[in-house]
Order: C-alpha cells, then sequence, then structure tokens
C-alpha cells in the first residue's frame, strides 16, 4: 500500500493530489491514506499537505529504503524482494538468519543505515557507520554445486566494479573480490563477504554481503583506517546519492546472475578480467591455509575463479590466498 | 563429578563402596553425594545402596549418556567433547546452533535417543525412533578449504562401515556414504547428512549428521521403508549394545580424522575403496543438477572423492548424483 501511495505521489510530480483522491484510486478509506502518509513521513519523505489541495511529495530522502529501491528496479532475481533496516548488528548475520528461519526466496536483498558488528574476512571488523555508505546482502539459493560457491564472490566484484565505474569512479578488482580506487593510490572501497550453507551435493543458501564506502570523507575513516581505506566521495569529490547507485549494482548483479543460470560463471570471468588490476601484475602471494609466501607474475584466472601466478618456470594456481601487488621499481 | 563418582562406582566393581568414602575422596558433602546418585538413578544407572554398606552399581543402562560414551574414549579430537539429549528435533540442527551460538570445539559430538524432526538428504524426513537407534552429530572445524568438506561424508561411511564390520554385520558402501547390509538385499543400514558453514575460503564448521538402524525390527519400520530399510538387528539376528558401538565408531572417525589432519583425504579414500560395493559394477546415474540419466561401469574414485564412470569410450567423473547397482541379469 505504502508503494502504491508512493507511486501516485510520485505520478503526480509537483502536482498535489488529495487524500480523497487517492483513497478512491486505491480503494481504501482516507483515515488508512492518512496512516500510512504518517508512517512515510516517519520513513523518511518529506511529504507536504496542503488543506484544500493534497499532499505532494517535496523531496525524496536519499535513505535506502525497501520502497525507495524498489522503485524502477525491474528486478528478474536480485532485487524482487527487498527488506530495508535502520539497523542491524551485520547483513550478513540477518540474512543467514532470514534464510534460515523465514526461507525468503532467491535473490532478497537486506539493505541497513547502519552494522553495529559488521563483519569482514576471517572475523575482521567492518567499519560501517550509519547514513554513509551501504551495507547491504543478497540471498542466493543457486542450484548449482556448492564448489560454484566461491566464484559468486567474484560475480558481485564485477558487479560493483561495473557501477562504480558508471558513477565516474575511476577503480579496478584485485584478485579476487577488492575493489580499490585506481586514482587514489589503490584505497579500498569494497569489502565482500560471502558465505554459505550447504549440503554435500546442495546449496542451502549463499549469502553476499557487501560493505560500500560511498560518502565517508577520509577524517571521518578510524585512524588505523585511514592509510588504505577509501571511499567514492573521496575517488569523485563529490557525493554520490545512494539509492539510484545501488539500484544500479542490483540491475549489474540481477543480469550477471541470470547470466550465470543460463551460461555457468564463464562469462563472468570474462568480464572479471575487464576490471582487473591484478592481471599482468607482480605480485605477493600468502597461502590462506598454508601461510607460504612467495612472489610472481599473475597471468590469468581460470574458470574456477583461481588466479594463476607464474613463479619462475612453474605456474601455481591459487584458489584461496592473501594477493598484494609489488610496487613498481 | 558425576563421571568422578561413576569412576569410583566402577573401579569398586562389584564392592560396595560407602558414601562417606567417596565424599572423602572426592572432597564433597554427603548431601552433594546422595544428590549426585539421584541424579545417575534419574538418568538410567541402576545403582544399589545398602544403608551399612553404601552403594555399588547393578547395570548400567544401554542409554546413550555423554558419560558413558566418554568412559574409556580416549578421544583425540572427536569426542573429547559429548553431549546427550534425551530428544530433539535433529541432532544436526542443535549441532549447527551450538555451533554458531556456542562455540564447541572441533570434534564435538552430540547424540540423542530420539529425533522429532530428523532430516536426510534433499529435505527428506529420517526415521529416528527413540532408543532403537543411534542418532548423533560431529562438528568439525577443520582448516581445509570448503571444496574439500563433501570428502568429509566418506570419511563418516567409512568409520562407520569398519565399526560394523567388526561388531559382525556384512556391508559395503554404496558411493558415497550409504552402508548397506550386503548380507540382505543391500538393505540400507545407516544414513549420512553433512552440512557446512563456509565463508569463500574458510570452513566455520561442518556438521556430520549419522543416523543407525541398530535394533529396529523390520515390522517396526513405517510401511513405506519396509522395503529397503535395514537394521543391525536384521543383519545379526541379535541386539547390539549401543554404547560401545557408537564408541567404536568415534574412535574409528578420531583415527581417520587425525589422518586426514595429517596427510589429506588419499589415505581415506584408499581405506573407502576396500569398504566399496560399487566399484566393478554396472551402474545407473542419475545427475544431482543435470538430471541427466546414463547408464555404466563405476571405474573408481578419484582424490576428491568423485565417482569414475565408463560410459562407452568415455570416462565420466561423478561429482553428485544418485546412483544405483544394476541387477545382474
Amino acid at each position: 500500500m505504502r508503494g502504491k501511495i508512493l507511486n501516485l505521489l510520485r505520478s503526480a510530480g509537483e502536482k498535489f493530489i488529495s487524500g480523497e483522491e487517492i483513497a478512491n484510486t486505491l480503494g481504501v478509506s482516507r483515515t488508512a491514506i492518512w496512516k500510512h502518509i504518517k508512517d512515510l513521513r516517519n520513513a523518511g519523505y518529506d511529504i507536504e499537505s496542503q488543506s484544500r489541495n493534497g499532499y505532494r511529495i517535496a523531496s525524496v530522502p536519499d535513505r535506502l529504503l525497501a520502497d525507495e529501491i524498489k522503485n524502477n528496479l525491474s528486478a528478474n532475481i536480485v532485487g524482487t524482494e527487498i527488506y530495508s533496516f535502520d539497523k542491524v548488528d551485520s547483513t550478513n548475520e540477518k540474512a543467514k538468519e532470514m534464510a534460515r528461519k523465514e526461507n525468503i526466496p532467491d535473490g532478497t536483498v537486506l539493505v541497513a543505515e547502519e552494522q553495529t558488528g559488521g563483519k569482514g574476512r576471517l572475523q575482521r571488523s567492518f567499519f560501517s557507520p550509519p547514513d554513509k555508505g551501504i551495507w547491504f546482502s543478497v540471498v542466493l539459493r543457486p542450484d548449482f554445486l556448492p564448489q560454484e560457491a566461491p566464484k559468486c564472490t567474484l560475480m558481485a566484484a564485477v558487479a560493483v566494479a561495473a557501477a562504480m565505474r558508471e558513477s565516474g569512479v575511476e577503480c579496478g578488482i584485485k584478485w579476487p573480490n577488492d575493489i580499490l580506487d585506481t586514482g587514489h593510490d589503490n584505497r579500498k572501497l569494497t569489502g565482500i563477504l560471502t558465505e554459505m550453507s550447504a549440503e554435500i551435493d546442495r546449496i542451502n543458501y549463499v549469502v553476499i554481503g557487501i560493505g560500500i564506502n560511498v560518502n565517508i570523507s577520509l577524517e571521518e575513516f578510524p585512524e588505523d583506517l585511514r592509510e588504505k581505506a577509501g571511499s567514492m566521495l573521496i575517488a569523485k569529490g563529490e557525493k554520490t546519492l545512494r539509492v539510484p547507485f545501488l539500484q544500479n549494482i542490483l540491475r549489474h548483479l540481477d543480469r550477471l546472475y541470470l547470466t550465470v543460470k543460463e551460461k555457468g560463471f564463464a562469462p563472468i570471468m570474462e568480464e572479471w578480467r575487464k576490471y582487473s588490476i591484478t592481471l599482468g601484475q607482480e605480485i605477493n602471494v600468502i597461502g590462506v591455509t598454508t601461510n607460504e609466501v612467495y612472489s610472481g607474475k599473475a597471468i590469468d584466472i581460470d574458470n574456477d575463479g583461481a588466479l594463476m601466478v607464474q613463479v619462475g618456470e612453474e605456474i601455481r594456481k591459487v584458489v584461496a590466498g592473501d594477493v598484494s601487488i609489488r610496487p613498481k621499481k
């Protein structure tokens, strides 16, 4: 109902539309309309009212509200259901809980204005202050095998990098899924944490958590992050409207996920290569399970998303590990 | 404390031991001893008491009590912590919840006398009546990659098959993890359901759920299971004491898991081959994700646990699927 009222107000543009007209069009009482308008105002919509003329939207907030994000999204899978929260512990934790208990469908998106316990890889905490970033999770229920799930994280990186470039940020992907501001010392713009619950040959759900530093200035980062953290604000020198930017990410994710369902991950890897800043570089590798450290040249990724590294005569396949690009001498 | 009292009573054998002696040895009050004895009786221990002589164990119940299972187990990893329950929804669900919330360690075992919502693969319900089976889950926190986790299910099958043969059941493993009664029309003795929670390159936990039909007679199975279900009772024609049998499974699991940590899964695959009833047979395969159906000869498993099937000139690698052995003509 709220969405329908918003659509009516939106389509009226700058014109006022009377409560009676809204009530008649939607077949509910004027009192119900009045209550919904109140809710919308509480949610951050600036809705003007004039006793003779009715209502109009004075301004749409750049708040990450499900109704706003859904508007004109035309999602096939990713974004068909969207939940927005003011504050959560972590959108991944919330997503996993809802996936377990409420059976939310393939493509469900959860977004929060603030995370109080945002987490990155290896249980590291992830800085996610209110209103200045986009902290969200996407729940997927793919029918491919659990072994394929890690590639979802590369798919997510492609979606974010594509949307960032379209929004004017010079960026690239460092294998496997870091989005770096290539115009500003490769500062890190985004964190991605993919988790899954699976049986031996069947995925229950994959949760892709994505945290994007949007309108955070350098001074707003905690001191220990200031050296390496970046944001779209720092990259572009201006603020980004979050709702249309998130919509664009979701559209890319939707497109890529449909591609995976039809053709597998090979086209995703192809697109990943276009955004890569790792391939062709001399890199240092720290193996995650082995803790082995070595250097070599990143030459390609294979169709599993593994990084192929030339070490002397030998080509090593890096499935998991921390990779850093060696500064050019 | 209960475990200590049990050990004192056990070491006294058929002799009585006074409450005062127990209290002094353990440095607690006689009232405390009296309360613990009461608890032990409630848990199913038949403890005799004579006002002059004190206490002795008249009979130890064949109940799946943590204290009983721990007794003389000498676990390295699997079984170092054991939780027993009278009744749970499903030991896998309980194990996952405790792994999420209580950070239970690598090798923790959960066992229940009854599951009210036992589940098998593909969300099928799993018949798990009270007191006649062994329904348990093992929580592992291995440091190998998520891609390796499916092999845990083959490791579990080896442990169960080894313990079953030692207990006198003619049985073998049908790929990947069904334990069949080869003496009675390949009736199914055991269900194994392996689940995991993982990040892209790191396992949070693996839960191996194992359900074993121990002392269930054919008539006790629901009608729809009667054609294919088997039990150790049907296989051997006599009851099996559950505690020592479960202990033996846990010892095998502990041994195999230590081997994996030291040498990887190759030795497990070697042992799996010894118990296999699939290799060398003509089989039908239904691919799980593709639903493709075909026939061929099972020739081996590779070190990933995948089944190698010769189909005409071609060798296909079956990673996931339902396999049935074709009756010989």
